[in-house]
C-alpha cells in the first residue's frame, strides 16, 4: 500500500505555492501545540568536515501522519529521503525522495517569514550565495510579495551571473549580478543571506532601518552568516525551532555570549504566523528570520505531496 | 541500486546465529569508539496508551554504513523499518522491513550479555512473559548455554502452555508452564523478564546466588519489571546503553532514586564483550543486563541481511 516517489515525481509535482501553503498550515497547528518534532540529530561520518548523517521527526496526528527526514552526505554526495507513517498505526505510507522537497521547503520557510515580518510593500532583494539553496529563497520572497528588482553577490563572479541570468528569466524581474556583498544588500527591502560562511558575510554597517533578513544558510554552531552588530541591530528576531537554534545557530549563540542577544528575545516563527505576535511593529523595524530547517515543515510539504501522488497515481507501490 | 526488503524475506535470510554474530562484532567496535548513536526520540500519537513514533539512528563508518529504524506503533498494529545509507554518500542501500529483525536482535542481545555474564555451566532458564519477545529471548540463551530445560510463566495460563509447547519443540528442551513467577524462576541459572509491567514481577526473594538476569521488558519509565531488592542483590549491571537506561530504565532510576543503586555502578555491555570489564568474578554473583534496544544493534544486524540479500539476489531494487 505505501507509495515510493522520485525526485523526479517530487519535481513534476511540487511548486512553491503549494509548499508555501503547506508551511503556513503547519506553522499554525505548531502554534496550537498539536505538531510534535523530534530535533535533528546529526551523526559525523569519517573525518570533520568529510560528511554527516542527519535524521530529524515529527508528528501531526491531526492529519493522521508521522514521519522523519533522513539524509546521509559525504564526499559521494547527499541523498535526503522523508518516510510517512500513518499515525493511528496504519503502517508505512510513503518514502518520498526529498533533496528537491528540502530546497523547495527551505525556501517556503523563509517565504512565510517574509509574509509574516517584512514591510508590506518591499520591492527590492539582496541575496548574499549564489548556491542551490539560493534559487527558492528568491523565489519564496517573491511569491509573497511584490518584488521588483535584486541584486546577487557571491564569491565566485561566474556563478553569481549565471545565478542572475537564470533567475531574471525564471521569476520575469530584474536581478543584477554586484561585487560586493554590501553592494548586494544596498538599501534593498529584504535580505537572504545563504551561504556556508565561517565568517559574517552580513555586517550592521550594510544594513537598513526597515529591512528584514532571512538568515538561511548552512545551520550548524560553526557556521556565522551575521555579525554581532547586525544581530543586535534587530528589533524582533524569529526562529523555526528554538531548541535547535540554541545549539546550531552560530550568530546567534555569538552575539548571546557577548551580551548583545537575549535568547529570551527569540520568537518562534509559528507564534508570529498564528497572529500570538506581530512580525513587526512599524516599517522601521529590523526583522530577522534565522531559518533551521524542522522536520514539521518536511513532514507538512510531504504530507500534500502524498495526496497529490495517490490523487494523479503518480508514484510506484512498494512491495510487502 | 537500493533493495526493499520485505518481512517475508527478513525471515527466509535471518538466523539466531547470524543475529549473535552481528551483535558480537558491533559491541566489540562499539567498545573501540568506532560505532555512533542516536537514541531513541519518541512523539506520542494521540492520548496516552494509545500509540507512539519512535526514531534512533546509528553509525558505523569503518563498515560503510549509517542508517536507522523508525516505528510507529497506534491501534492499527506496528510497522517497523531500517534504513541504510553509504557512510561517504553513496546514497540509500536499503529499506528492511524490521518487525521479525527487531524481535531477533533484542533476543540476541540478551544472549550476547548471557554468553559474556552467566556462568559457564548455566544449564535452567526460568521466563516470566510468553509474548511475541519471549520467543527469541529463550533461543538466544539456549544459543549460547547448554540449556537443558525451561520453565516459563505469564499471567494466562493457555498462553504460558501454548509457549512452552512451542519452545519445546522449537529448541528441542523441555519447557514447562509454572503457575507463579516465582515457580518459574525456582533454581533456574538465567532468568529473563520480558513483559510489559508497570510493578514488579521479579522479586529479590525470587532470586538465587549465581543467577543471571537478563531484564528485556518494555523499555519506558513506567515500566518496571525487577523490585528495587532484587537489583540491589546484583553485584554486575550492565546495559547496552547508559545514556537511554537513566531515562527509560523503571527499575533502575527506582533503585537509584532509593539509594539502591548507584548510575556509576552500570557498564556498558560493550565493555564486557571487548573484555576491558569481566562479565562476573565468581559463580555466585548475580548479575543482570538491562536490554534497552539501541540502533546500533539494528544496524549491525541489517548490515549483514544486505550483504547476505546481495549475495543471494534477494530484494527489490526501488526506483529512482
Amino acid at each position: 500500500m505505501a507509495l515510493y516517489i522520485t525526485e523526479a515525481e517530487v519535481s513534476s509535482l511540487l511548486t512553491m505555492e503549494i509548499a508555501l501553503a503547506s508551511l503556513d498550515k503547519v506553522f499554525r497547528a505548531r502554534s496550537l501545540g498539536v505538531v510534535g518534532n523530534i530535533p535533528r540529530g546529526r551523526l559525523p561520518l569519517g573525518p570533520v568536515g568529510t560528511g554527516s548523517y542527519n535524521l530529524m521527526g515529527a508528528s501531526w496526528p491531526n492529519e493522521g501522519i508521522v514521519g522523519h527526514k533522513s539524509y546521509a552526505a559525504g564526499p559521494g554526495g547527499a541523498s535526503f529521503h522523508v518516510m510517512l507513517y500513518g499515525a493511528s498505526g496504519e503502517g508505512l505510507l510513503a518514502i518520498i525522495e526529498a533533496n528537491r522537497m528540502g530546497q523547495v521547503r527551505t525556501g517556503a520557510a523563509s517565504g512565510i517569514a517574509t509574509r509574516y515580518m517584512a514591510r508590506e510593500d518591499a520591492s527590492t532583494v539582496g541575496v548574499i550565495g549564489s548556491g542551490y539553496q539560493a534559487e527558492t529563497q528568491l523565489e519564496a520572497v517573491a511569491a509573497v510579495r511584490d518584488i521588483k528588482s535584486a541584486k546577487v553577490y557571491s564569491r565566485t563572479e561566474e556563478r553569481r551571473n549565471a545565478y542572475a541570468d537564470r533567475m531574471s528569466e525564471r521569476l520575469g524581474i530584474d536581478v543584477q549580478p554586484a561585487d560586493s556583498a554590501a553592494a548586494a544588500v544596498g538599501d534593498s527591502d529584504v535580505v537572504i543571506t545563504v551561504t556556508n560562511a565561517a565568517e559574517p558575510v552580513l555586517t550592521g554597517e550594510m544594513l537598513n532601518m526597515g529591512t528584514h533578513i532571512n538568515a538561511a544558510g548552512g545551520n550548524s554552531w560553526t557556521r556565522c552568516e551575521l555579525d554581532t552588530h547586525a544581530v543586535a541591530m534587530c528589533d524582533v528576531v524569529a526562529t523555526d525551532d528554538i531548541d535547535q537554534a540554541k545549539i546550531e545557530c552560530g550568530e546567534l549563540m555569538r552575539a548571546a555570549d557577548s551580551g548583545h542577544f537575549s535568547w529570551e528575545k527569540l520568537v518562534r516563527l509559528d507564534r508570529i504566523v498564528s497572529g500570538l505576535r506581530s512580525g513587526r511593529d512599524n516599517p522601521e523595524q529590523v526583522t530577522l528570520f534565522e531559518s533551521q530547517g524542522v522536520a514539521f515543515e518536511d513532514l507538512a510539504v510531504c504530507n500534500t505531496l502524498l495526496k497529490m501522488a495517490k490523487e494523479q497515481g503518480i508514484g510506484t507501490q512498494l512491495p510487502g
